[in-house]
């Protein structure tokens, strides 16, 4: 596994690899989700990526940028043992160097759920998952469904900007108790992580509901947000029954639907989905 | 020479062509300028692609998208004297498909000159390349110098967003009278082909201006207000002494500069520039 740290010497190791080749993206600390992306990309892919980097553009001004995990020694071993060949852990300069001015934006989808709270984090996405692109060449690119609006912003860019790229969103992987893996879970003290399992019990009351026959957007939300309300240590910040291609909130009756939360335990935010219907 | 309508049909044209690829992007009505940087790319590259589409996204309300002259036969003809290897003319639902939402922007760059001006249009300019740059996936991309800003803005996306691609900006290609070729100078009537001499004019005047030792940017700015201003059918929108790094409006004593100018002539717009002092 060769690792590199400048985009020069990335696109000098990227040339001696063989296609098709295989691109998953990452904010480092990873965890089993990340990992099955990786075994995923080196199970269809005659070469494998990584990247590693705490993207500054994606987090807002009161987020938790500063205190985001962080364990490269830890990540190097993993991607190792999964056999990634190249793995590019570049700084904020090399991302973002003097008199950057570039930014990558798609509209519509960024309009709800996280980017209506998350104000130019989607923004920071695309920038920085175009510069990947560019960057590692790949013939795919590997996302988690667990953050389902950003794979759907990911397939519309990479699609209306001609990518010549196949995006590939992979399950979530889950705790045994339900909890999404996420690097953010390691901050829940011990009481927080019990009460982190909410959004999977939320998810799964609705999905029941759903698979009952119940087809109005306004009751699947409500059980959602009756679930979380149950919660004393979870603060909702929303739950939504959307349209799983535009990502707008669903009314009336539906065929399918993207059902999705954010909820904040502590000082840790949470994100969950599943899509019903399909 | 090959020539495709879809994106589809252009990627299995291009897998087959040999690297170095060179590209020129275009909107058509091919005049000795475009034909300079096919030659150019001829010269470079083991294949040379060439775009014609009259970008939507890069024209205001009221510029002259519907009245932008066209002559797609006459292109292809002289395109295959060229011995351009492959021709993609896309429709604009090729281009900006159902429910289109994803723009690239430079921010800096694009604040000043033609950007305050025409907005938004180079919002268009960088989308549009982008697009093109992913589809034909060349190893170098071929503009004139005519359009410097366009120039300098997509030298700055390539560099900002990691396109492994080398941006070759080649001399603007001028009449015998000094007239920069341009596919707008055909709407000019016989009186106002004669008027619009006077861009060149007022450039070789502040130049000589310059080259006589003159470095104060006000001097060399009023000097080319002098000389348009005396062309009774011209109507200056600018004329900027900048510097040709940042683009920002240059004061004080210069050591170089970007002289440039827009100036409608009829209801013709037309714009030049020089280098000075590099």
């Amino acid at each position: 596994m060769k690792t590199v740290n400048s985009a020069a010497e990335l696109r000098a190791a990227r040339e001696s690899m063989a296609s098709p080749f295989g691109l998953v993206p990452t904010m480092g600390f990873l965890h089993e989700g990340h990992l099955s992306l990786v075994r995923r990309a080196r199970q269809e892919c005659s070469s494998v990526g990584v990247s590693i980097f705490v993207n500054p553009a994606q987090f807002g001004p009161t987020e938790d940028l500063d205190t985001y995990p962080t364990n490269l020694d830890q990540d190097l071993e993993l991607l190792s043992g999964e056999g990634a060949d190249l793995v590019w852990t570049p700084t904020t300069t090399e991302m973002y160097g003097r008199r950057y001015q570039t930014w990558v934006e798609v509209e519509d989808l960024t309009r709800y759920l996280e980017g209506e709270i998350r104000e130019g984090h989607f923004r920071g996405v695309t920038t920085v998952v175009a510069k990947l692109f560019n960057s590692f060449q790949p013939d795919r690119a590997y996302f988690g469904q667990k953050d389902a609006q950003q794979a759907a912003v990911i397939l519309r860019m990479t699609h209306d900007l001609n990518f010549p790229i196949e995006i590939i969103v992979c399950p979530t992987v889950r705790e045994a108790d339900g909890l999404a893996l996420s690097s953010r879970n390691a901050s829940l003290a011990a009481q927080e992580r019990q009460a982190a399992t909410v959004l999977y019990r939320a998810l799964t009351a609705a999905t029941e509901r759903f698979n009952s026959g119940e087809r109005e957007a306004k009751r699947l939300k409500a059980e959602m947000e009756a679930v979380l309300a149950d919660e004393p240590l979870a603060r909702t910040e929303y739950a939504s029954v959307a349209d799983p291609e535009t990502l707008e909130e669903s009314h009336g009756s539906i065929e399918q639907a993207l059902l999705s939360m954010a909820v904040v335990i502590g000082k840790t935010r949470l994100i969950d989905n599943i899509t019903v219907g399909d």
